[in-house]
């Protein structure tokens, strides 16, 4: 059946449906989503049973949108609003939609404008013909995300386009009888750095990120110009785990070599990759490198990116569903899990996954409605990779902090700005309030503070403590008055030459970045203390550093200068977003159901093969540790 | 550089080596040898050491041709040659090839023709113009041979152009600075019956094998559809171990769906191969099956051949040489030897071989200059699948045949036309000479005269021993009395009520051919006797009679009736052209140098498997047996 027969023949079946009264005025699939469009949307909206039956019935998720001709004005909408939603939701924002007939409305307390079970919203619609969607009202504004809005909208004709043709291409016919699925690793494999697979079946093929390797030259970016993902016009989706750039990094360049489909992630990963990407070909800019890409392929992307919650299960090629996960890792970090066929095969992608508790995330999902292979990192997958709990790392952090400041020495954390920074100033926040180091102000500098501020925009994405604390318990450690954002070299200097204080500074493998000017003028002085608690590769002056270099060659704003040491340095091990060889050990032993096949990636050599080899020791589950550029067949 | 450019560089260098006044008039690439035209070929063919040290210097395969203005009339060019040529050479036939310039002379003594150390050719070529190729009389003539020749030389200024585009595209600059090497498997992996691998490059996608599975409906063909080969547009080279349909069949297919460059085989291979294409489709076009391809293919196939004799190193890829090697296991069969990149890698595929000295074949060539991958068939690779000896099997079927002789009965052997049959013919033909089992006419029936005609048309491909009978002691045991060709019905009914004899007829396994008539006559007497020498495949008729059916349906002609199957049926074990358990694995401890990685195929999944952990346990040396739709990549 074609697309247009599929279309009629849902129309059809929905009109059967609905009340006779009730005119389908138009049925369109957009992107993943079977959108209706009705000129009494007023009428659908009285019952929402009607929708939610419809969606399990048509195994589609659907969406009703009005007929443009029966939108309010927007200002009298405005007032409407007002109107019917209660004070105490505090309403701060509209954004109206005319392409989608959608109205966005930013709210402090966004249940009390949901109302039960969606009361208040479907009479919101009816009074408006508007559909209002609500969003909280982030405590913290976040100019990428404000950002992120204002260009989608500037470019709403277009991406309506995009999603009708990438609507109609998950929903074209099936054309193979042959039945199989395949694996092909492109990078990150064997290795750190470049992540990148794709799944493919006779009818799919599904790029599972697509990193880039910032710290290598000859091997920065994963093997697409080989024939399985080239030309990448026929490639279907891309699916990203989460924002960090060793597995987002490349995806603009896709659409510069003919990649037009959409990329699927969670909202906090799509806002992050935006921020990390910008700050990437801003940085590599400044230092005269040769770009892959520029911002109008970023902004290519945004405009291809289709956000999914966790738990959304969604169509994204004829035999292909695409779920994703929390893995715990860093904010919106997902576990993608794919259904294919009719029940023929599942395969998860952990992605960087942790499986503990964290100050910020629930542990990593570790239960599938199926699953057969797992694709699983192997960062810490040796068997020496044994790292402190979270608990032994955070007490050895508060021990130095304590230490330093007591000695009237100031502590300076390099930290990547998405991930471990957030985990670090909970900490902070928290021993300070409890009075355990004393008082004193921690100093963010970098995206740090954008970042968090994308935090705050995400409350939904954090653990249940976090998300506790902030809304019933009214402490909100991201916004706690002892977190003081830098803003420029004047203040830096001025933090440096101040009282005892903690910095928080980017980059995290202290190549570049802020970081530098806070080393340059704290370095010299043995009162102060240099606190390691990320990942140092080889190759960085973090490592060096980490192996005892008492003099370092320091570049700051062009100038190189030869900067003593004489710092203390710790390293503070544990706050790892990734799982630990025993954590990696405990999740396959848990995973439900258990896999009949496990696939090692994303680690040095050793640690692939490893993890690969003990865990067919432990549980006899086959196993393998592919290189990049192979392709295994699943079945 | 560009190829121009390289030719320019080229042709510099070969002047700077000649003497100043002789005149290189042209330099092309045409396929993978560099031709080099001159007007005075008479004094680069005085000095052959001249033509030996370039085509080592530079590291190419050098031809020198004429120019086509000093080309003597062939009438008068007849004449000179035979002034030239000892009449003891007996020639029989010329074919002058203008776009060659080269003159092919057929006579029953080449060497004599060719004189000492080539000097007589020399002397031809000094006096006609024309660059002279001997080539032996066939004793047989072989119809298929001669309508090739016919073919090749109605399209000859087609085939030149074909050559050159060929020759340039093997001679292209190198792109990538990646190196590796893999291969993907499209067929004949955990199966026997359409064989079929890629090895891929940076630089370069070689096909080995591509063959149809003629028993089965579903999986006939390899999986040609994947981006890995598809478009075919981008392969470089189709390498064809040997003609049997399951490595050979679908290669005209290739050219319908947009291959156009070179398929390299042996020349026996070519011609088999034509000869059984064309059987394929007839057969199949009689049964009204769909084909895959018509008669127009098999010649683009064959217009896009060439051939190499075992031991020429060719460059068939910016990045890679072939060579092949002996394989033992039929007329022109071979061992793919690549060697990739200088020096980077080697990597040879066995296709069908034996390890086994047999009545026209010596065993598989084992010794290669270097060697990291091995990919083996494993027809016979299950621990169980020993065979009996030749001698055994030889002894065992004479025996059978001297007793149903002797009690006045028919023998009937199923064949292929091409392999078995010959053996068994080799070794009836000298126990009758020796007069071991009696006086009786051998009949051949079905396409195995014509296969026999092939057969004598190459003697070098022959081992020692049978050569040194046919020229030396003149005895020719393809052309002894006994055989007979049957050409019709009428005739088959003579033989079936006529005197005791043998009767070879295809096809192999029964299930079509005029092998049924003569079950259909000859079944139902108890006197007669069935002597099963091949592989019979589950689902053929050859196998359910095996198993001891008394009656079995027989379609001949149209019309199915039911014949009683009265007559013995004997299995001879042992002729297979597959080396068996111990073979394989004896060739694995033999072949030198040791690979370090080992990949069974061609073999059914319980095969494949036995063998490659054979060899694991037994040598320690990494072994895969892979499914089809894998990449593996070798370093």
């Amino acid at each position: 059946m074609s697309v247009e027969e599929v279309l009629s023949e849902l129309r059809r079946r929905i009109q059967s449906r609905l009340p006779p009264d009730i005119n389908v005025t138009g049925l369109e699939f957009e992107g993943p989503e079977l959108v209706i469009y009705t000129d009494d949307p007023r009428r659908l909206a009285d019952d929402g049973e009607i929708i939610r039956s419809l969606a399990k019935d048509l195994r589609k998720r659907v969406v009703v949108r009005p007929d443009l001709k029966v939108l309010m004005d927007p200002e009298e909408a405005i007032k409407k609003i007002q109107e019917v939603v209660p004070k105490e939701a505090v309403l701060t924002n509209y954004h109206f939609d005319g392409e989608t007939g959608e109205v966005i409305i930013e709210a402090e307390k966004p249940g009390l404008v949901i109302g039960r079970h969606g009361a208040t919203l479907r009479e919101i619609t009816k009074l408006i013909g508007w559909t209002p969607k609500v969003v909280r009202t982030p405590p913290v504004r976040s100019s990428t995300i404000a950002n992120i809005k204002d260009y989608l909208r500037s470019v709403q004709t277009e991406r309506k386009s995009i999603l009708r043709s990438i609507g109609r291409k998950i929903h074209r016919d099936i054309a193979s009888k042959d039945q199989w699925v395949r694996i092909s690793t492109l990078g990150g494999c064997r290795e750190v750095g470049r992540s990148c697979m794709l799944l493919s079946t006779p009818e799919s093929k599904i790029i599972v990120d697509c990193g880039i390797n910032v710290g290598s030259d000859d091997s920065a970016t994963p093997y697409l110009y080989v024939p399985e993902v080239y030309p990448l016009s026929q490639i279907d989706a891309v699916v990203l785990t989460h924002a960090h750039l060793d597995h987002s990094g490349l995806v603009p360049m896709l659409y510069k070599y003919g990649y037009e489909g959409p990329i699927y992630c969670t909202p906090p990963t799509r806002d992050l990759y935006v921020l990390l990407q910008l700050d990437y070909i801003e940085v590599a800019g400044r230092e005269g490198k040769r770009l892959p890409y520029d911002s109008s392929m970023i902004r290519e992307a945004l405009k291809h990116t289709i956000t999914l919650n966790y738990g959304d299960v969604t169509d994204i090629a004829p035999d292909t569903k695409l779920t994703m996960h929390n893995a715990g890792h860093i904010l919106g970090s997902a576990i993608a899990h794919f259904h294919i066929g009719d029940g023929l095969y599942n395969v998860a992608f952990t992605g960087d996954f942790k499986y503990e508790k964290t100050r910020l995330f629930d542990p990593a999902v570790n239960s599938f409605p199926r699953l057969e292979t797992l694709v699983i990192e192997a960062t810490y997958g040796g068997a020496n990779s044994i790292q402190p709990s979270r608990k032994e790392a955070e007490n050895h952090l508060l021990r130095v902090v304590r230490e330093t400041i007591k000695r009237g020495g100031k502590v300076v954390i390099p930290a990547f700005a998405v991930g471990r920074s957030q985990e670090v100033m909970v900490v902070l926040e928290e021993a300070i309030r409890k009075g355990l180091i004393g008082e004193f102000p921690v100093y963010l500098d970098g995206m740090i503070y954008e970042a968090t501020a994308i935090h705050t925009s995400y409350p939904e994405y954090l653990n249940n403590e976090l998300r506790d604390m902030i809304f019933h318990k009214g402490i909100n450690p991201f916004l706690a008055e002892c977190f003081v954002q830098v803003e420029n070299s004047k203040q830096r200097d001025e933090i440096i030459n101040g009282e005892p204080a903690v910095i928080l500074a980017t980059s995290g493998m202290l190549n570049g970045g802020p970081i530098m000017e806070y080393l340059k003028g704290l370095g010299p002085d043995e009162k102060n203390t240099l606190v390691i608690v990320g990942y140092q590769a080889e190759g960085t002056l973090g490592r060096r550093i980490q192996k005892g270099w008492k003099e370092i060659p320091l570049t700051v704003e062009g100038k190189t200068q030869t900067v003593k040491m004489n710092m203390e340095v710790v390293t503070v091990d544990g706050f790892s977003g990734h799982s630990d060889r025993n954590q990696l050990m405990e999740y396959v032993r848990r995973v439900y159901p258990k896999p009949s096949r496990i696939i090692t990636n994303h680690g040095d050599e050793s640690n692939c093969l490893d993890l690969a080899s003990s865990i067919y020791k432990k549980y006899r589950i086959p196993t393998s540790a592919p290189m990049n550029l192979e392709t295994i067949r699943l079945i």
